[in-house]
Order: C-alpha cells, then structure tokens, then sequence
C-alpha cells in the first residue's frame, strides 16, 4: 500500500481514544433519553439544492458523484447529492418527509458524521461528528422548551465533567429580538449587517468593530457604539437589564427579548447555579435564528471558542401549509475530543475491553480456558484467552501490554480432576484461589477507564 | 421545500425503527467488547487508489469533490477521494497507518455505514451499515481464531435471536483450499475461475453451473460434473469427509482444506451445537479469502442470502516488510433490519424512550412538574414533562400517542403543603399513590422494548 499518511482534517483514534470518545457518546446518548429525547439517524447526502439554499455555504459542501454514473441517467445537476455539513439541515428535510408519522412536539437527538470542505487547522476538521438535540413544534413551540433545552445538554456536561473530569462550562446567552430590537430602537435598518459584525466581537475586539459598523455601514459614532456598549453587556443574574436601559433605547421588541433572556436565564440558574450568563454578544453567524441563541465555553480554555450551540428558530421547516418552530444545540464531539485525543492526554486506562486475560497451559487444553472465558462472559466480564500456548511470563507480558489488569491461570488438568484455578492482579502481583462462576473483579476494573487530565 | 420524496437506496427510520437498530448495535458491541474486540471508526473517505485497487469494485464507488475545489490545489486524479464500500479495505489501511501503535494479534471491531454506487432493489442499498469484527495477526495468526470469529457473531445472533426474536441462523462453512485442492486435484488450472461460477450454484441451480464450467471454461463433462458433485455436498458432522474422499480426488491442498474444515466444524458445533454446516459450495466472490470462509443463513428466511460472511486472508495487508494475515466476519446489519423496520414488522414498545409523562398542573406550576422529572431521572427512569397545562384527558392523551405507559400527576400546591402525588398506569387505568423518591416502573417498562415478529 502506498499511502500511510493520515489524512489532513480527518481524524481517526487508536482503540484506546475510541473507547474515550465511546464513552462520551454512550453519557449523551443517556442523558438525551433520560429526558425522552428519541434517536434518529439521517442519511449522509442530501441533494445539493437543499445543500446550497444558503448561499454562504456552498462553498464548504463536498458533492458525491458515482464513479461510472450512467450516461443516459442523466441526473440533472439539481439532482446532484452532497454530504452534509450539519445535521439541522437534514433534520428539517426529515421532519418535512415524516411531519405525518411524528408527534409534536417532537424531541430528537441525532449523533452522527458531518462533512465540510474546510482548509483543515486547529480546532477545524473536514470530517467530524456533532451530538444534536432539538424540539419542534407544529406551528407553535412553548417558551419553556428554551430553558429546557440548555439544561438538557448542560446536564450532559456535568455529567462530563463530574465523571470523566472534563472542565466546568458556562453558556452564554442572548436573545435575537433583544439585539435586533434595539438596533431598531436606534433607527438601523438592516439589523443582520450589524450583528454579522458584532459576532466577530471575540475575535478582533470592541474597537475594531464599532471600526466596522462606521465604515462598512456607514453608522454614526454614537450609534455605533451603543451598539458595541450593547454586545459587551453580560451579567449571570438580571443585572443586564439595568444595563441596556442605562443605554436609553426603547422598542417593543427590545423589551420582547429582554423578557425571555431573562426568564431563560433566571431558569437556568435556578436548575443549575452559575451554569448560564447573559451574553450581549452572542449573535450566531447562521442566520435562521429567531430568538434565543446559545454558546458554550470550557472553563480554562475559552480559546477553543464555543464547543456547543444552537437556538430558536420560528421556521426549521416549513411545506406551505405548516410551519415547524424549534429550538436546539448542537454539541461538536470531535471538535471538543479529537485535540485532546490525537495528544494521548486524555485515554483509556486499557487498549481493549477485557478485564481478564485467560491463559493457555498447552494448546490441547485450549477448550478449558474458553469454557472459563465463556463462564465469566455469561456473567458479563469482558475477557479474551491467551493466542498461545507460551510461557506464563509471556502470556503476562501479552496482557500487561494491553492494560489487561487480570490473568486467569486454569488448574492444571489430571486424570480425574482438575486444579483449582487461580487469578493474578498483575500490577500488584496478588494471586488468589478463584471459580470462573463467581469471581467478580472490582466494580472500576470491569471497564476500560478514562484516564489522564485536561 | 421541494423535495420530499425519500431517495431510493438510502433508508431511514421513524424513531420507533431507529430505537430497534441502537438496540440491536447495542447487543453487538456489547457481545464484540465481551470477547476482547476493541471499537474503531475510520473515517468515510479513502483514496480512489485504495479503492480501486480491485478492477471489479471501482463501478460500484462515489467519489467525493469538494464543491469549490481550489484550482491551484491540483488534486491529482490519484489522490481523489472516495466513500468506503466496505468496512474491510479502510481497516487494512488503518492497521498498516498504525501498526506501530498496535498490539497484535489486535482485535477490532467497527460498525459504520458503507456506501455503493448500485442500482438500488430490494435488499440492495447504497448507504447502509455494516458490523464486522476481525482479527488480525503480524506475520502469522493461528487458526483457532478461524473457530473464535465465528463463535463471536453467532453469539451476537443468538442473543437477538433470544432476545429480540430474531430467527436462528445456521452458518456454512467451506474451506478455499479443500476447493482449490480439489480443483487442482482434478488437473485445473484456473481454480479461482471455476470458483466464481461455483459461486452461482445457489442462484442458477446445480446443472447451470456446470454448463458454464464446460461452456465458457471447456472442462470436460466428467470433470465439470465432480465439481459440482463437490459444491453439493454438505454436512453438520465430519461425514463430508467421506462424501468427499467417494469423489476419488487426492491432493495435499485438498487434504490440509478437509482437515481444517473439519477442525472448524467440528469445534464449534462442540460449542453451539447445531448452528454450522460445511457447505462445500460457499465460495465467497472476493478473491482475497485464502482459507476458511463463512456464510450465513436466517432460518425461514434463506432467500434473503447471506446476513453474515467473512473469511481468513492471509494477507489482509502487507508493508513489504511486514504481512497482516487475519480472519473476519461482517454482519449486515441494515440488510438484515431495514425491510423488516421499513415494513413496520418489527418496531418499539413506544415512540420515545420515555417511561413516564409528568402531567403539568398549571403554567405556573410547571416547575414542581420538572422537579419531580428530575427526581425521576436521578434514579434512571427516562421521563419528559408535558408541553402544556392542558386539561388531563389531553395530557394522557399526549402520553397515550407515544406509547409512554405512566403519567405522573403533581399533588395540588397548598399554601402549605402539597398533596401526595399519583401516577396512572394509562394501559390499565390503576392510579396510585406515589413518590418520585422511590417510586419504580416495572423493569420491562422502564426502557421501550422490541416488538412485532419476524
């Protein structure tokens, strides 16, 4: 084979980094259906004019093509199909397609592969992996769903963090109509233009684009920066109220999404104390947001930027005579494991899932040590039997290479009975008398762990 | 939207469906990691190089460009991408890319959609998921792993078939080698040719195949015919080996073919009597198997062909310096589900992982109604509170359409106090008095189980 080099922005694990990212799967798998989110899978190509309907996107999206597609097929190129980039869009098409065999409102989550053709950098794949939740409703969607959503997935990670040692988050929060409300309350008429700008806010600062918005849309000194004084407003209790109002804009629907942001937010800090804080500048590039938006930093490493968003959206779908609301985040699982990962700084304490490595005495005794393998099995220990009849230090060595904690050693066969078996813990070296049918290891030995630190 | 039609060759499910897949990849990672099988993922893409490798297979691939490839970037026609179309080629890349991180004998197991450029037909897709296991040795690898990987999945489909109420299944077994032997034995040449067309036998019948043994490949009738007498011979003893020996065939192939097909055989009808059969006319098409290979049938439903297949290849992979032999066997795991899920045959207790609904007493209300969810969710007991105070009937109503068997109605507020809560079982009407503390559901309730029949 010719080509042994990974390929750039498609990240691949060892074992042991898969059964990392195995494990963070399995905890938002749980807490997803805990809180009766059901499980859907899409398939991975859409067709490219579903792809393509914002036009910012197309850049980014990879097409597939069959390699010898028939001539007198004759797909049309808005036949063509790409991959997806993200999972909402294929979501909405789904719910379009089944809007008649589901009830609303409905609860999703969907944890699958995304594509796009990005250069590949830091923090940024071509291939990776995001962890969906989302509600819709049927022409309507009750408010408290955007409470409930954040908590969901804040739940999630706490579980992350208590379990596997992953760092603290704190999600940030604003409100669309807020942001566009006050916009308007100061006599801007394009209010997408300012908030595509104050979303570059973290990266090239206040100055730069109060820079931005006099220059490129032309607004006044004074109105330019009310609107960055508005985006550098943030409070975790309702204080940001008295700070909008200190900037002296007044508009119905400012004062709309001042509300909700406040009632989300008093919400969430009810369920979870210091979780949510009120965020003025959290915009969301993507613009089919329509009220409350969300981001998520990891405490100590606010550089990765947001490894978790979403918000409400008044439209996802919509076939003309109905129209499906909803609100959702959206978890990017590669982006928050693959650095850590590929680094080795976070693993599995073994390389494979068994617990117990079951030695061979001599290859015609082969049978004993499976039936034991099979014994301990039946009683949900995860283990494998040695490949070969080798010396015991070898048969050692095989397991202590894998992070295999256990090595059954089977009695020794006799003409009329059989030793009694033995089981070695070989870091310590302990060796005990033990029966395959009720030997239990320690509660932690019985699953690969994760190990290392953030 | 304007598309809306489902895209032939790519299945989906309802939730309800896609709740019976997770449960059945669950009960296979499950079975894989109790047998010491480590998980990987490998990305979708290879190089078109890789996957072409094979003449017979480049028909079948999409390849993948990025929409707005830069022009400058000159991709070279050799390094374009591809999806994967089976599981097998991107784990012999992956196994060489890190054959330095792995311990070998390294056993793995990987479930993940595949992708084919077919005409889509019944049972025939062009995404769908594949569950394989293999193990894979450097240099060499002992054949009790040709008894092993077997084992392994039939014990996977025994646990659906007891407990999800799969049918049985019955695996055949054939040996490349006793067929080459054989061949050889009989004075031809081109073994693997004869092979292909001995692949047909259970499609075109006995006496078609050899027509085109004597027609396209000029074998002599005599010689034609004790091929297919060969293909027709099986056996769940050793008595194939007679049957074979009547033939008056010798050759050293042959004999080393029979010994360790009935070594195979023999070892693992010790271990799950009854569920392997030597079948001397399984073939497999590919033409990297080199000794034992593996189909498997579900019983009643034969004519589905194959759910289960794989082989030993001695050289999975080679670096020149170094030769991967290996054994595997590949599941398919949407061929096997998707008519039955498609169909509705098969299905989920309920359309949501939800156990319980909490009812909803008033708006303002709601927060004691997420209490108690909470509660409820701390001690594993999936539940979601209703969407709105609506009158009772609805609430049950909403409850009801998923299939959620318990509604869990919030005792009134008191000024001070709060009455005992109730939760109604809605199947039978019981109503009792109860704490989210301590209350428990049925064990069979407390996740949505698999229903309908095969």
């Amino acid at each position: 084979m010719a080509r042994l080099k990974p390929l750039s922005g498609f990240p691949e694990f060892l074992p042991s980094g898969q059964m990392v990212e195995n494990h963070v799967t399995r905890i938002l798998e749980e807490t997803f259906e805990l809180h009766g989110f059901a499980p859907i899978h899409t398939r991975a190509v859409e067709p490219m004019t579903q792809l393509t309907r914002k036009g910012e996107i197309d850049k980014e999206v990879y097409v597939v093509d069959r390699l010898h597609a028939d001539p007198h097929d004759s797909r049309s190129e808005k036949d063509r199909l790409g991959l997806h980039f993200d999972l909402t869009v294929p979501f909405a098409r789904y719910v379009l397609e089944n809007a008649g065999h589901l009830q609303f409102p409905f609860r999703r989550y969907q944890i699958q592969k995304v594509w796009r053709g990005e250069r590949p950098q830091e923090g940024r794949y071509r291939e990776f992996t995001q962890a969906d939740i989302d509600i819709v409703g049927d022409q309507t969607l009750a408010e408290h769903h955007d409470v409930e959503t954040p908590l969901v997935m804040l739940s999630a990670l706490e579980r992350l963090h208590t379990e596997l040692g992953f760092p603290t988050v704190t999600m940030h929060v604003n409100n669309r109509k807020l942001s566009e409300g006050f916009y308007r309350g100061l006599g801007i008429e394009n209010p997408m233009a300012v908030l595509q700008r104050v979303d570059k806010y973290d990266k090239i600062g206040p100055d730069a684009v109060r820079d931005l918005l006099v220059d490129e849309l032309s607004l006044s000194d004074d109105v330019a920066n009310k609107c960055v004084a508005l985006a550098s407003i943030q409070s975790a209790d309702d204080s940001f109220i008295a700070k909008v109002r200190d900037l002296g804009v007044t508009n119905d629907m400012l004062e709309e999404g001042l509300d909700c942001l406040n009632r989300v937010v008093t919400a969430v800090n009810k369920a979870v104390p210091g979780r949510m804080v009120a965020n003025l500048k959290i915009a969301r590039g993507l613009d089919y947001y329509t009220g409350t938006v969300y981001e998520t930093e990891l405490t100590g490493h606010e550089s990765m930027g947001s490894v978790c968003s979403g918000g409400r959206y008044e439209s996802l779908a919509s076939d003309g005579k109905h129209v499906y609301p909803g609100v959702g985040i959206s978890l990017g699982l590669t982006r928050l494991l693959a650095p850590i990962l590929s680094r080795g700084e976070l693993s599995s304490s073994r390389s494979v899932p068994s617990a117990v490595l079951v030695a061979v005495n001599t290859e015609q005794d082969r049978g004993t040590s499976e039936s034991i393998a099979q014994t301990l099995r039946s009683r949900g220990i995860p283990c494998e039997v040695a490949p070969k009849a080798d010396k015991f230090g070898k048969q050692i060595k095989h397991a202590d290479r894998r992070g295999i904690p256990y090595v059954w050693f089977p009695g020794v066969e006799h003409a009329d009975h059989r030793d009694i078996d033995t089981v070695k813990d070989i870091r310590s070296g302990d060796q005990i008398e033990a029966d395959a049918a009720s030997w239990n290891p320690p509660a932690e030995d019985l699953r690969p762990g994760v190990i290392g630190t953030w």
